[in-house]
Parts: structure tokens; C-alpha cells; sequence
């Protein structure tokens, strides 16, 4: 088997930064350290290397009113590979046919990916099937499941069924995770605004103000934490949410959360646009944010209270936005962001110093792989990993335009963004996946990651819950009275 | 008109103490000052005069499972004037009639009330009758509308019910209550608590963890901040919710907390009693909490995070506690305190110097009249007002016992507690209703007090929320593009 | 005597709105009701009566390098009555003569006064003659000592001072007040800035960042814990601060806070002013800050976290400014306001519904006298507190300008900010003070105002220190072993 | 040169759990994975494989009052091996002789070590000789500089001192330390309590209350903003401290937090107890908190606001402690520690399921190695990694005495606590250092290791700060006035 080796980089880890060779073997990293040789010799001078990004929050060719969103595995893991991103996880949504039938959609539509995958579940109700087949999902190799707060109608749990949710996720060692918005709220909001003619994609923003999300991040940890189960936030775009979750944490919860890399740079300001399409085209929820939230943010990425940076990719074209003119809440929920969270990270994180490089890829990869308990197979550079890595030119710059993107989408919410660090060379299991401006990756090269339940804070949780479990008061029977 | 003047005493107000005379005619507060003089002289010499206590959660002769409980409004209101109470607020629960029809239920109730009285409304479900009528209950003088966010299957509304209802209230100038639990986890505690042969008193306490009082005070917030509408919370019990409480307050939200007595000086060992009848008669809901919640409650009536103390009076007798052997969920929730509240606040509070006497009259009568629009009729020792007083003797004591106590119920949960501080003399409304131990004022003395909507906190919401509303981004047409 | 009556207007207090007449004898109020009649007529129809407004916080007649603050008692009063302002409370600066010696120099200057007056004494130092005259300066009628924990060199005390003085307050019933900033770390920042070239006035505002002042303010809350005494933060301007006092609170400690009307309303934009002059007349300690600590100083008022609005009236000429040409650290360090704080705040707060008018003549007038130990005599209308009344016309309208002002400085910091709600008449001790946009009020009209130590709050705080003491544990000689 | 193969078990690192076998060579770990053999064997069956113990804070042969602590660099090194410790970072205290010269002093005791170690030097003043000897300092392979906010008039700094130490740290790329405890205060509360006739061993626990470890935090993190500069809080005892810890993490602000074994499970109780010499040994700074402050600890570990477990190893005999009769600010201030922290921790964090083993790593070796910038030399078991390596038997227990232990004192604070994991073999560079009970490095075998200046978060902060300095606001001249 032809061996690669990778020279004269400096490789970052999440825990260090050092200069070694890496040669890859059968697409494993096979050895790590000086004057390594191979069949194969990629020159990484002056760059560095960094194990390939993991983007764990993607919706590629999602189901939407009879169409789809319109990157699918194919474009969508194009653009991750342009950007550094070596494995995606996507969301399955089922219908009624319960979650196996749902799982076979995706994992058929996503024979096409060019990197590899894993896919979250989702629960959108609760019933017999549903728990039942919350194990066989297991063990195919799917330990997380995804909880809608929002989507009245549509896909959104209550109370009662997150909790009987969580729970099972507890007894199988799964991981709830949720999207945190006040459905029942939102809703409400929305006929308020379009009752009082407020129907521009800028009534997006006001129908889900970020009260809302706090509320319900908070309300989903205190389940998670009755239920005895960790929880994982996605797109944790404001301060109130992320106080709820560094309010648990500061009790001992084990609550992560995931601000996307939009909420980080790009704020409530674009629906104000005077431009209808070029409003709508940012319109997801949670929707951005007042700037004020983004320090915070920051500097959860920096202090630990959030571990993870995604994208919710879901690219719909403009031509799609164009459903919801004159309803707003008729405009497809999405953007994109594969191609372009790890520049635009590493941009507006790493050269300002808000990040140092290690953390950088802590909250791109590493800590993602640990959480969904696949590391160090994927999130990590050392011997037996799988060889996802990217070769980073530090000073490599470009101006972020979708006319030069590798997404099937007519725009980019990025437009104009100068920036500079971008992957000279992407590896995917050893292949050179992306080099010089191209995807050389086929179609369909990307393989299912297996994640195994019982991740070690699963375990730690458990144990504490049992310990601290109420207990009985004995009382000698003459001491209860007769009952009426 | 006979006229009563009160002489010697010092007059505590929530502002200030000094000493003055009262002279009291037609049952209203004629004058204050020095030297006055009336028909009948009552010597106040050592004593403290103080507005009469009102207590804003009471549940007389409240319907359960075919009984009620046990003080009704003539035991109950003897109580209150044994304690130093002059006016109580109990909740009326509508059934399938409606609220009008509840209300004149309730009406008939209070007529044995031998303190005044009001009422809250609560709102148990939603539809257009309730939305119809809960105007006409304003116009009746009630203008706060209590919804619980416990007790599934019975009181409990949801989310979608508790934003209509409270933007009703924004609409019509009243005012929210909510009771904060959540439901749904209660719900499934109970059932899970059960399964494991949890039976016992102790287990009500597993059942409602403080985690699901925060969430749910927390979740109450938000929907009152966004329908635009200050929201008053009862039974404040711990932590998690005064925490919430604070943050909403910090952000300008207009947000009352309500501790009870109880609370504030019982823990939650009493449920761990050897004897079943004894942690049974402790038995309501919010639990008793862990000892370290404490102190927080105290510290927030002192800063002003919380504002009123309260007893959630609900009183069951032993026998009536016993539907709940052999199942802790059948133990009917609540137990007594009107009697007690104030001589236990004085003396846990103002003896050790938690609380100055000012905000002793704060925290018992002023507080609440201002937040239910009723001050200063009531509330206040002003020129005016209704001459609802208490001549309090500071030295005085004695020690709670249910043997001498006037509650109907067969024990007290503050049995052996010594109390320094008790109403030598209460007077309703100038009549001399309680004086050396004894009730004086007739069954049915008391009256129905209106309250008026609009209250200056709402008004002032209103404008903010008016003047911060959304605004439309006005766009030219050509910027907008035809829909899909 | 002759006596007035005020007729036809609307009494806001702190605790209630009413319509009632009210008839001033002797300076005092005699009555309020209805139908009063007097020797005189103030019509009030359409108006509001309000007591007048208390500013806890001036220096007028400053000494500062061989000159003074340009408004003395005198003009500074004026403007006071202009804005409905019936009391100052400056602050006496003594030098090496001691405490008493100095007060003599400020009974000097304030004979000039055209309204009451107190005063704060400034601790700068400590030894034994401070601390024998502390309890002298109680004697003479002042309650509250003063803590400038910045300008190094000049006024700032250390940790150590603070303490001792903090200890001595506790003993004699006073209450001491803090200037909190860092003014170890101001200075070196100062020179830092100096040495890189930094010297115009927007250097000032960086020299003392919000952190400087959050951190003072939670070591100063730290110290009066300890010392078991009531803590006052002056001219509170940030989070960091209010922050720490929100926290302190919390646990039960007894601190006030002071936002001033310029903080709550200015923001450090106005330093970058490419106009020197302009950036300099704005320079005072704390600086002007970032516009986001302004929705929390707001929310502070309404929730009760903060207590008082004040000025920190200290008015200096641009000419005056101008000693900092080149060295930011020389401009002399004041605004004014006095003229302008109720009605900017009426204006900001109670016109877009943040504060109601209750909270707005809480916060200028009535907590601020209680807090002073000096209600109801100021800070009120009842019967017997003094006739200290304004006349508020809330439709009256201006722009305020410097053109027409009756401070004696060449400009206003409020310059061009439209105000709504504006004093028609303002009385002092029943003597109409300022009317039709003329004082009237006389030079040397008004009066000191005795204060008595132990006000309730450091009652209660004592003995809720004293049951809490440290207990020595009683211990066996045979168990304590021999020393070494 | 001989190998070692350690066979048969569990590697638990900071990131993951896997089984291999670790193969050293010269004192470094030259290969993990599987079947590895070499000249020696050592199995590790049913064991974990963790990176030996790095205990950041101990006081080895400290000078005090003419004689010196009684653990030095032999004995103390000795419990560290039999806990699993591999290294120690000690306090260097200069003189007056400045810095280089107490350095010599160390690595003179320092000869002894059985274990690698490393110094933090303490800066005690401040002068021109310790500016210049900073850089020296860091020359010699020492990056991190101690501050004491309390002992007054001994080892004490002040803001002035601590903000120009800071500020050097800044240039140096050093790191500043702090001892956190209002020093002034302290002082303060001896007197008053020994003028109490407080003067047993519990008034050292009343003299040093939590708010005074909280406000020193809060100051030095305050302090170290400005400065620009990572901060390190040793021994963080008590919420209030991690509270200020939190919120500047939360800002992101680097701050690191150190709690030590002691304070996460013993607490203030200790020193009531009726026997003076067991109370005296229990005698720290900061002392045992109340029970209360443990539950925050623990979860700041396991969330990640605080990251290393900590000793403060600072041995005195019972004799020792005995000065301190009948005055207990003489009782000389220190515990051991060395030997239990990690089996006790073990114990109480892994096995009850606070924390994770993973988590166990990262807090007692990994963290503070990454911290210190020796990380992998140290902290980690990676090839090239010193094979510092502690062989753990998770099955193993045993009840602390101190008639058993290494120590050279005659008691230990854990008395009688059963441990469940505990060292099986501790090897230092490869060496078998100890095995079965029995420490078989000699004395002296330890080496000193270098710590490189300039750590990414050093390097990250000062490109934030610089990005974020002030900026001079540019005026044209004819804006700018002639000065006074």
C-alpha cells in the first residue's frame, strides 16, 4: 500500500503545537515525528497542520415543501472540503414511518458525500415505535438524538415527550440534543407581526427574539438534568442561552453548546437591508443577533462554557427564499457556511487573539469527536487516527464571493469578507481531497462513522445520579396511619 | 359616628417610624397626629400600630375531591385576625362554567369572611368564553389572573395558554400570577417515584425538585415579558427561582416574587419525620426546601428582589392528609399559617435584625396593597385609609401550638416555635376584631374590596413595550421581488 | 402667620398618586385634602406636586489648584431651584486641620445658599484626630463620611484606612460612602497613556475603564461587610459596579447605589468630539461610558438595585478645562447638572415608561432622605415635613442650553437635548424659590439640615452582625497543650 | 541503553481511554501501542496508565521563624512518589538579597528532590533590582512570578506593586500568580478578635472569611486585565472566589483556578473541634471553608472554570504548631497533602462520578502542565513525553494514617478517610521510582525542569490587547486651545 508522508509542518493540536512529519499509511496516520518518508512526499512548509474540521450540524438535501434545501451530499461536502472540513453530520428527520425508515432515506442520500458522515436523529414525537427503535438506531452506530423546541406543527417536541425522550436516552447512554427556541411563543409572535403587516424577512428576527431561546435552552437542561443525561445546545446564538448553559455547568451539568460561526460575525443589521432578497437569504433561526452578543460568544469558545463552532448549513437559493415574500414565515429557514466557517474562524478568532491556535482547533474538530465519542479516530492528528487532516496556509488570503464557491447556491452571507488562513491541501482518510482551489475528492468517497453510545460524561453522570438518587424514608409500620 | 382614637403607640410605616395618635371614624383613618382624641380610647402605650397584614394567597373552603379545606372563610379569617391579618386574597378556580359563574361561587364562600377580602381569578384552560369574560371580571374589581403551570390534568395550562391569557391581561390592564412548577416533569417524577416503591411523604419533595420551580418561573417570565405584562409570582420557595426572578428584575422586567412564611423558616427535613402524619401535614406544593435556600429568600426581601410574604394558607386536616397513604400523590397539598405568619416573620425576621421594622410592614401589607392597586385603602396607616390596624406589642409571646390556635385544622407546622412580637389589638376597618386572644369581629364583618386595572407598573410597561416595539423595514417595490 | 395653598394639582409620591390641595404654614406643610384654602393661591391645575428633588452629590466652591469649582452655593443652588432641586449635599474636603476645622470653611461657603443643605465629610487620611472628631462631626449633624478611593496622592485612602474608618462608622451609627476606582491602577495607567503620546481628553476615559470602578466597588462592599456597617457607592457608572452591588444585595448586605443623570444618559462618544473643548468639558470621574451600561443603570432604578440619581454637580469654565491642554490628567475633573437632572430624567425615564412617576420621585428625592436618616422632614409631602415642594409641569417643554442656564459655567453637557416635564414653581420651606423661570429665591435663604446617626438600617444590620460574631470554641485546658 | 515495556494496561489521558502498552527508553517514552516489549517488563494488568501527578504549589523546607517546614525536598518528594506526584513546583522567597540569590537558595534544597521539580518565584516588593531580575529569572527556565496579597508586613504586595510586577510579567511573557486574600483586612480581624480573646486555632478560620479571598481575586484579576496579562489564583477555597474566576472567564479574560484537595473535602468544622493540637494542624491559608463551597468546586472541574488540583504541601509538626498557642496568629500556617491528593480525589471526584478519569488527568498533571508550557514534556503520556508515568490501581484501597505515611509530620488531615485507587508503581523518567509501598528513587534524583516564557495564551492575549489598545483621537490644532 502507497504510504503519503506530509513534511515540514508544524502540526496544531487541540493540547499543543509542535513541528513534526506525518506519514499516512491505508489512510491511517501512521507514524508521527522527524525525517519521516513515504511513497509520497506533500510539502506543508510554512503551514500547519491541523486535524480535519468536523462540522456536526448540517441539513444537505433536507425535505422542504416538496423540494429540497439545494446543497446536497455531493455540493454541500464540496464546499466542506474547500473550507477544511473533513466529516459532516447531518440530520435525519422521520416521518411517520418511524426513525429506521427515515435512516435508510439518508443514508441513501448520502451515498453521494465526499467526506465522511454521521447522522444525529431526530425525535419529533413520542410513541411506542419511536421508543423501540431509539436502540436499533443505536446500534447502527447513531448515539445522539435531536429535539426541535421549535416548528409548532412541524417538528416540534413539548415537554412531556422530551422528558420521556431523555430519559430513554439515558438508559440506552445517548445524547439529547436540542434546538432551544419557545415554539409556542414564536408562533403566537409571528400571526402578531403579520397581523400588524410586519411580513419583510426583517420580522424573522423580531418573531424569535433571543428571550425565547434562553427560555428554552434553560428548560431543556433542566429536563436533560431530571432525565440524568448530558445535553448538547445547537446554535447557541445569544447571551441568554448561553447563560443558561454556564449556569448549569457551574452546577456540575454536563450541557455543551454550539454557537455557529454566522452568530459570531454577522449580526441583525443584514435584515435590515433594503434589499428583500438580500435579507431573506440570511433568514435562519435562530436568527442573528444585536452585535452586544457576540463578545460573549467568544469568549465562551475561549473559557470552555462552549465547545463547538458549526454552520446549520442549509442552503436554499434565492429563488427559494422568494416562497416567503410577503409572509415571512414562509421563507425557507438557512444558510450556508461549510465552505467558509474555518477561515472565517480562524480570521476573525485566531489572528485577533481571541482564540490561540489550540483552541481553534479544539472548537472546530477536537472537541466535537470527543462528544460524539468518536475521537481520536476523527478529531485528532496522532498514530492510528484516521488521516482527515489540513495543510493551513496561515497566509494564504481571499475575499469570500459566491461566485467563486464551491456551494450550489447563488450567494454567500460571507460576501466581501476578507480572509486570511485557508487550506492549501485537504486529506480526506489519506486522499488529497482538495488542493489548489479544487475538490478532487469523487463523489460518494465519503463513508458512515460509527459512534458508539456510553461516552465517558454518560458514564460520570450516571454514576453521580445514582449516588444522589432519593431515598425511601423507612418508617416502622405503626408510624403510618390507615389510609382513607 | 362614635370615633376611636389610639394613643401611645409608635406608628410603623414602610417608609418610616415615628409616634403619633390615630383617630379613626366611619372606619377610616379621620387623623394622625399628637394629642387627638376620640369616643373610645384605646391605649397603644409600648406598642407598635402597623397596617394590617394582607395576605394575597389564601385557598378557603377550597374544593377538593368532594370536600374542601378545612379553614373556611370564618375560620380562616379568625386566624388572620389572631395573626394580625386584616384582609385576605383567595383564588377562585372556575370549572366548566366559567369564570363568572365561579366568581359568584366564590362570592357566596366569602360572605361568612369576618376580614375583608378579595379575589384572583384564575384561568384554568383557554377558549373565547374566558377570553370574553375575563374583561367582565376586571370590570368586578378583580385584576390579577393566577394560572398554574403545575398539576397536570387539572389546573395546569401550557405555554400557548399562558401567552394568550397573559396578553390578555396586557390588553386589559391586569396583572398575571403564575404558580411555577413544571407540570410535565412533575408528572413524570411522580410516576417514576411510584414505580420505585417511593411512596412516602418524603417523596412529594423528590417529586418537585427546585430545578423544576426555576425553569418554570423562568419559562413565566419570558412569555410575560413578550406579551408585555408584569407578572407576580407566588410562593417563591428557593433558589432557582428567585435567581430567575433577579435576572428578569436586572433587565428592567417588572417582575414580583412571593415567598412564603413557611419557607422562609422550614426545611425539608421535616418530611424525613419517622412519624407518616407528620411529614404528610407538611405536605404543599412548592415543597419544604433544603435549609441553604434560606437565606437567599431573606436576603431578597431585604434588597427588594422579593416584595411580599405570604402563606399559601390551604388548610387539611390529619384525617384528610390520609387519602394520601400508600401514595404520596393523593396527599392533598397545603397547610396553614395565617395565624402565624406575622409573629414568626417579627420574630425570625426583625428580632435578628434581617429585616427592619419598615420592611416588615413591607413585606406584610404595604408591598402587596401597591402591587394589587389597592393602596393606600389598604396597606398604609395614612389619613384615609381604611383603618385596618394592628397594635402590635413587641414583647409579647407565646408559643405556636394547634391547641390554642384558631385555625380548624387539628395541628400547626410551626408547633413549638416561640414567638416574640404578636397583635395585642387587631382592627378591621375600626372595629376592634381581635383583642387579648379573642376574635371579636362577626362572622361575615368582612367586605369585598375592588380593585381597579391599570396599575402604574402596567402603564408604564406599556409605553416601553409601545415605544420599543418592532418596526417595519419600508422597502421600495423594486426591491422586492415577486413571491413563488 | 400667612399661609399658602397649593390647589388643583396631583400629588406624586413615592409610594402613590393623588389629587389633593396642599396648605403650607410656617414653611411646614400643615394639610393636605381637598378644598384647602389659604392666604395665598398657587394654582397647580394640570401639574404635578412632587417632593423637591434632593442631589446627594455636589461640590460647589470646590478649592482645586488655588481656585474653585465655578458654581459656588450661590449660583449652584440656583440652578438647583431652576430644576426643582430643594437640597444639596455637598461634600467637605478637610485638610491637615482636621474634620471640624474644615466644616467651619464649609458653613462658611454654604451661608450663601439659596436652598437646604447638608453635608458628607471626606475622610482623606486617618489618625487619631480623625478618629476622635468622626463622632464630634455626627454631633453636628452629619451622618455620612466619604471614601475616595482613587486620586492618588491627593484624597485616596488604602485598605487599611478604609477599614479603620468604616469600623469607627459602624461604632457611631454613620454610614460611610465610597468613590470607587482603583487609584493605584489609574495612575499607572495614566502615566502609560502620557508616555505614548495619549494627552487629550479621551485619554481620560481610558485611563479609568469600567473594570477600575467594578473592582473598587466590590472591595469597598467587602470592607463595610467586614466593618458591619451600610455602604453608599457613589456615581455608579457601569455593570462592573452595579454588578458587584446587585451580587452584594443578594446576600443581604445593606449597599446603595448612586447612578448619576449623566451617566444614565451621555456616553463616552462625546470624548472622541473633534473639538477639544468639547471632549474636555465632558471630563469627570467616573468618565462617560460605553452606551450599553446605560439599559442596566436604568433597570437598576426600577428594580431597586440603584437608589438615587444624582449629579456630582462640580462645574468647572472651559477656561478652567483648559489647565489640561496637553495633559489630560490636569483638566479638572466635573460637569454640571443640577439644573437638569429632574427634568432629563423625567424626560429619558419616566416618559418612555422606564421609571414610573413614583419611581422617578423615589429616586430624587425620597430614597435619598431616607437613606440620609432625614425623612419625612425632606423627601416628602406630608403633613409636618417641610414645604420643599416642586410644581412639575409635564407638558412644559425646552431645549436645554447653556445660553439660558443658571449655572455659571460657558456650557452645558445636556446642550440641545429637548426635555419634557419641567418645574412651574418650586418652593423651599414653603417660600416660592423659583418661578416662571426666575429664582427667587434669595442668597443665603437656605439652611443646614441635621442628620441623625443610626438610621434604621445600620440598627438592623448590627444586631444581625452581632447574633452572627464568631464564637470562641470552649475548650478543656487538658487539651490545649503547653505553647512553645 | 535498557527499555522497559509497561504490558497489560489502560492509558487514561486528558482527551481519551485506551489500551496499550507504553515502551521507555532513556527516560522517555519511545513507543505506544500494542505488543511492545522490552528488556524489562512491567505489567500493569487491571491498571490505569496516567501521566504522573504534577503538584503545582508546595512550601518543601520553607523558612519559618528560625527554623523551617518539615517536609523538605527529600521527605516531601517522598509522599509525592507514593501518591503518584512526579513533580513539584515550589515557592521561591527572596530576600533582600533579591531574586537570583533566593534562587540559588532553592535549587540548593532542591538538591534533593526525588522528583522533578520546578520553582514559581515570589515577588515580595518592588524595586529596580527585581524589575531587572525578572527577565533573569525567566532566563533560568522560570515563567511564573507569586503574589501575596495577605501576610501584611511580611510577604504582602499592594496594587501599586502588583499592577508594575504585572505589567513586567506582560513584557517577559511571564505568568503572575496570587496568593488572593485582602491582607489589610486580615490583619484587622486578628486584632480584633485576640482583643475578643478569640485567640484558639477556629479564630484563624474567623479572621480569613471567604469575602476577603473573593475580593483578592476579583482585584488581581481586575489587575491583570489591565496589565494584559494570563493570571493564576492559587488555592481557590471558596465560591466567592470562583465566582470572580467565572465571571472574567466568562468575559474571556484568562484566569486560571486552583483548588486544592483539601478544601474540596474538608471543611471548617475541623476547627471546632475540642482538641487544640487537632484543630492547630488543620490551621491554612485560606482555611477549611464551610461544607457549602465544596459542591462549586467540584463542578468548576469538572466545567472547566477551575483546572488543577493543587496541595500547598507546607508541612509543620504538632511542635510547630504549638507557637501558636494562645494566639493563634502564630500557629504556623500550613498541611500536608502531597502524598493523598491524588488517591483522595480519586476517591471523592472519579468514583462518585463528579468527574471522569479523563477529567482526573487533565486536573492533577495535564492542565497545570499545559499551563506551566511544559506540556508534553510533562503532563502526558505521548511518545518523546518524559515517562513520568503513574501505574494506578483503581482496585486498590486503604485508610490514611499518618503512622504509615512518608511525611515527615506526625498527623495528616485525612486521618482515617478510605481511598479506593491508589499507585501501584510510580516511575520518574523511566525509573521505577515507586513500587509495593516503598519509594525507591533516591534522594536527589530529581532534576530541575526548564519552563520556556511566552505560552500561547500569553501570546493570544497580548495580540487582543494590542488590537484593542486605545486609540488617540486626532484633532486638528486649530480644535485644540492654547493650555492655562
Amino acid at each position: 500500500m502507497a504510504t503519503k508522508a506530509i513534511k515540514g509542518g508544524t502540526i496544531i493540536a487541540a493540547d499543543r503545537t509542535y513541528k513534526a512529519d506525518v506519514l499516512i499509511e491505508g489512510g491511517i496516520i501512521a507514524q508521527i515525528g522527524t525525517d519521516l518518508s513515504g511513497d509520497e512526499i506533500i510539502d506543508a512548509t510554512g503551514c500547519y497542520l491541523m486535524p480535519g474540521g468536523i462540522d456536526p450540524h448540517t441539513h444537505l438535501e433536507m425535505p422542504f415543501m416538496g423540494t429540497h434545501s439545494s446543497d446536497d451530499f455531493d455540493t454541500g461536502t464540496a464546499a466542506a472540503l474547500a473550507g477544511g472540513t473533513t466529516m459532516v453530520v447531518d440530520f435525519v428527520l422521520p416521518g411517520s414511518d418511524g426513525l429506521l425508515a427515515a435512516l435508510q432515506d439518508w443514508f441513501q442520500k448520502a451515498g453521494k458525500a465526499r467526506t465522511d458522515y454521521s447522522f444525529h436523529m431526530a425525535i419529533t414525537g413520542w410513541n411506542k415505535q419511536i421508543f423501540d427503535e431509539m436502540p436499533e438506531v443505536v446500534a447502527r452506530g447513531i448515539n445522539t438524538f435531536k429535539h426541535f423546541m421549535a416548528y409548532k406543527g412541524a417538528l416540534m417536541v413539548d415537554d412531556d415527550e422530551m422528558f420521556a425522550s431523555f430519559m430513554r436516552c439515558a438508559e440506552i447512554g445517548a445524547m439529547p440534543l436540542v434546538h432551544a427556541e419557545n415554539g409556542d411563543v414564536v408562533a403566537h409572535l409571528q400571526q402578531k407581526l403579520l397581523a400588524e403587516g410586519n411580513n419583510g424577512p426583517e420580522a424573522h428576527g423580531y418573531s424569535r427574539p433571543p428571550e425565547l431561546e434562553g427560555e428554552a435552552a434553560n428548560r431543556a437542561i433542566m429536563i436533560a438534568d431530571q432525565a440524568g443525561v448530558p445535553l448538547y445546545i445547537v446554535h447557541v446564538s445569544c447571551e441568554q442561552a448561553h447563560e443558561a448553559i454556564r449556569r448549569a455547568r457551574q452546577k456540575g451539568m454536563r450541557v455543551y453548546g454550539e454557537p455557529l460561526v454566522q452568530h459570531l460575525t454577522l449580526d441583525e443589521g443584514e435584515y435590515k437591508n433594503k434589499d428583500w432578497d438580500y435579507a431573506a437569504r440570511r433568514v435562519m433561526s435562530p436568527p442573528f443577533r444585536d452585535k452586544s452578543h457576540q463578545d460573549g460568544l467568544w469568549a465562551g469558545l475561549a473559557s470552555g462554557s462552549l465547545q463547538v463552532v458549526a454552520t446549520d448549513h442549509c442552503a436554499f437559493t434565492t429563488e427559494q427564499k422568494r416562497f416567503g415574500v410577503g409572509d415571512f414565515t414562509k421563507i425557507p429557514n438557512g444558510t450556508g457556511g461549510l465552505e467558509d466557517r474555518m477561515p472565517v474562524l480562524w480570521t476573525k478568532g485566531v489572528r485577533t487573539g481571541r482564540l490561540t491556535p489550540n483552541e481553534f482547533v479544539a472548537v472546530t474538530s477536537t472537541n466535537i469527536a470527543r462528544i460524539l465519542n468518536i475521537y481520536p479516530r476523527k478529531g485528532a492528528i496522532l498514530q492510528g487516527s484516521d488521516a482527515d487532516i489540513v495543510i493551513w496556509d496561515p497566509e494564504a488570503t481571499k475575499t469570500i464571493s459566491a461566485k467563486t464557491q464551491k456551494s450550489a447556491i447563488d450567494y454567500n452571507v460571507f460576501e466581501g469578507i476578507e480572509v486570511t488562513g485557508l487550506p492549501r491541501i485537504t486529506l480526506s482518510r489519506g486522499q488529497i481531497a482538495f488542493k489548489d482551489g479544487e475538490v478532487l475528492a469523487p463523489t460518494g468517497s465519503g463513508r458512515f462513522v460509527e459512534r458508539e453510545a456510553n461516552a465517558p460524561a454518560n458514564r460520570a453522570l450516571s454514576t453521580w445520579k445514582e449516588l444522589t438518587a432519593p431515598r425511601k424514608v423507612e418508617r416502622d409500620p405503626k408510624n403510618i396511619p390507615a389510609g382513607v
